[in-house]
């Protein structure tokens, strides 16, 4: 008994998402010429961005009552407190200050046949918390506000194209949760849409294949975190049949080819699809989360220190909430300042990859997200800050955090560092790992851990709630390890 | 009987230099960062640059007498006519406009062993004709007035490395020729020193490899011309014994591995050293090239014409000479403008290879160079603007212009887009190109071309007087071919 997975409507159009996931080159320009370009457009943007202090930030203000830090128009986000309680072993209950934007997001790809191959049009997006202020975005990244028109000012380009008007075809179109450490139950819609319209190109634009935007994910903060989940979410049809079988035979001889191997491998691996779903179920109702929003001001009971210039814990772990001072250079104008959330440390986001039954599996972990909407979402085998466990006894710290920081050279098939949300976080990255493993390495997973198919994970990305973004974030990755050189 | 070939003075030195070229990462970052720091620093630097009127351009005035273009301090360089008479079948003789800078500039590349490999310390740096304003400059650019001190003002930071005072150790030290077709007998200085000091790193700064260095040659416009001229003048000792014998055994399993053999082959080829220096000194002798500075007042003669706003040439073909108004964005203060010249279009360098006797070979031709100091100097298989003989009768094209053109998809090895200089060029960049013919190819080079491996190229690149610059930007991406994977 296999669980049904939903497609887009056509087989066709999976066939052309694969034609354009192997299409290293495109027609419309090579993907040597990519780089010049982004720099050509950071230089152009030209936005510098500086610290200042919270207190002194123009349009946003302190709520006299709560301490909640928000704007003079009641737009945009709020800074608020959170109150959780857990069953994590090492820390049942405690307090942090938190994002609260309660609306959902639209994270949209427009795609387009161009001499036949499926192209993304993307776009080079300044972000004031981007180390290199210039990121690959995708088309749109528009609040609901935008999306409804709710306010007047300038349009978000293409916006239209993902607003059910006859102009598009919707290929992917799924709710996705954000980084549950750092907003209160956020969403974003990860969208894709097909269009046969003769699509104006702005200068900050670009068309390219599935397969060159791929290979970007070899690159360190090239590919914004916004993209890489749209991504993640584009089904995997490459080497699998209209029933969902595979259709790679024999064995693999690289681990390229095994990563492809996986991909394909939908249904059925160690653990059926329907296994692993019923796994997290279960985790889910036995796993204690409780969230409680409360004011920005409580935080001090949780070690929290504010000043005029920041919010940060007194143990220097974990973020800080800082301000921005952000100004447009070259020939345009405009400035603005906001806050962001800046965590102390490049995290870690590990998968732990082995062959079971001859098919590569990775271990995933069913992990408290302390604001998530879900509580208890799929992740990484390592998701962590690890300066925060650096004086911690060994029981204490991640589980396989040692394993992975010490795994050898040659295990290591992915390294990278990957950017997170620029709009909200302030220099907020993570070092991307892919590890592989030998027979030696237990089988057997712990309570909270689970073995799956890349495959199985792609197929669950149709449905919003199983996976975090950091998870997402490594099965984009994964699909460039996964590419024909 | 061999020539002997000038090295750096240690052994030790071309071991090192080896290694590094062989260091596709190193200890002090992974190149997988390199493109997020690019695109950081071009954010930051937010120059804009936008085309001005020539004769509007503050500083800098027409002369009365000669109408040349000149800056009101004397400094900089000048904009001239050139009369040149030649022996090239389809024109005798012509005028145009040159760049006069009398005067030898430096492009010096700073290294220094770090975690045991040698690192070159890069520049990305801002240049108003570069399409995509910041590319990776060598260490320090500088002008002879900055080397010997004469002018006020900022100091071009680590040029005192570059300065006979012990603090480094010179391994590259050789003047080369500039673009013959715009400047007037221009050299510069190609120089590589190395330091054991505490080198301070600028944030526009950047310790690479030459692994990692060279491996960036495979994306369009981002190693600038004067890293490319120097990097190819650095001695390439890989793959080569004490006595400059080739260490390589056995048959090329791979094109990149052809690639090496040729680098390997420094004396003996299809022909021996001697005789390639031999067919040039002949050439030379035998052509025609008589230079005769004139004042821009006479190009009128050779169908140049001259407003406010450019100088072009009626038929629309070769070149511009434009004005540039540059703004200096973020929080950086400063603005200047200049005249530069811009080509009517993307140039074409090709090198055709192709194995003789087992080895791979490369043909080069011996070309008349409007004003170079060489008058005739080695240059790539086809050199040319296509665009400049779109209408011409097969004979006056350039020859193996069409065989490159028209050449199969997978004989082509490499097909970049590099920039030429962008301080005195506008947007002035080439396809680069190495293409690979079979046996069927004639043997028999003609007259004005002749085979030679690529390690005679790279000898005869100790010596400043052979090769035009563009050949080396080849010579250069070639060792980027024959990198191993």
């Amino acid at each position: 008994m296999t669980l049904p997975i939903p497609v887009a409507s056509e087989a066709d159009v999976l066939a052309r998402l694969a034609h354009s996931s192997q299409s290293p080159q495109s027609p419309v320009w090579p993907l040597s010429r990519f780089f010049s370009w982004l720099v050509e457009r950071a230089a152009a943007r030209a936005f510098t961005v500086e610290q200042m202090p919270l207190a002194k930030m123009d349009q946003w203000s302190t709520d006299s009552e709560t301490g909640n830090i928000g704007h003079r128009s009641g737009r945009f986000f709020t800074i608020e407190g959170l109150k959780v309680e857990s069953d994590l072993p090492w820390v049942t209950n405690w307090v942090q200050p938190i994002i609260v934007q309660p609306e959902v997001g639209v994270l949209g790809i427009l795609i387009k046949e161009i001499g036949g191959v499926l192209h993304c049009l993307m776009h080079a997006k300044m972000e004031p918390g981007n180390v290199n202020v210039v990121q690959l975005s995708p088309t749109v990244q528009a609040t609901r506000s935008n999306y409804m028109g709710v306010h007047a000012g300038a349009a978000v380009p293409y916006l239209d194209y993902f607003r059910p008007n006859g102009r598009s075809r919707v290929i992917v179109d799924v709710l996705q949760p954000e980084q549950g450490s750092w907003f209160y139950q956020k969403k974003n819609r990860n969208i894709v849409v097909e269009t046969d319209d003769d699509v104006e190109v702005g200068e900050d634009f670009c068309w390219l294949t599935l397969g060159q935007l791929t290979q970007l994910l070899h690159w360190d903060d090239i590919v914004n975190m916004d993209t890489r989940t749209v991504l993640s979410c584009i089904p995997s049809a490459e080497d699998v049949d209209a029933r969902g079988e595979s259709t790679l035979r024999g064995e693999p001889r690289s681990f390229s080819e095994e990563i492809r191997h996986s991909f394909a491998a939908l249904q059925r691996g160690h653990h059926t699809l329907r296994e692993v779903l019923g796994w997290l179920s279960e985790q889910r109702s036995r796993r204690v989360v409780i969230q409680r929003r409360v004011p920005l001001r409580q935080i001090d009971d949780g070690g929290w220190r504010r000043s005029d210039e920041l919010i940060a814990h007194e143990s220097g772990r974990y973020f800080q909430v800082v301000g921005v001072d952000v100004v447009a250079g070259g020939r345009e104008v405009g400035s603005w300042q906001q806050p962001l959330l800046a965590p102390i440390e490049t995290g870690l986001l590990a998968l732990i990859a082995r062959r079971v039954d001859g098919l590569l599996h990775v271990l995933v972990q069913a992990r408290i997200e302390a604001g998530s909407p879900n509580a208890v979402e799929m992740a990484p085998t390592v998701h962590c800050q690890p300066i925060n466990y650096q004086d911690r006894p060994p029981e204490a710290r991640p589980r396989f955090l040692d394993a992975v920081l010490d795994a050898p050279a040659e295990s290591i098939r992915y390294d990278v560092i990957q950017s997170e949300e620029g709009g909200r976080f302030f220099h907020a990255r993570n070092r991307c790992m892919v590890v592989e493993v030998g027979d030696d390495f237990p089988l057997e997973a712990p309570d909270h851990y689970m073995w799956a198919t890349l495959g199985q994970l792609s197929a669950l990305l149709s449905h919003g709630s199983y996976m975090n973004v950091e998870l997402r974030t490594l099965v984009a990755c994964a699909k460039a390890l996964g590419q024909r050189s």
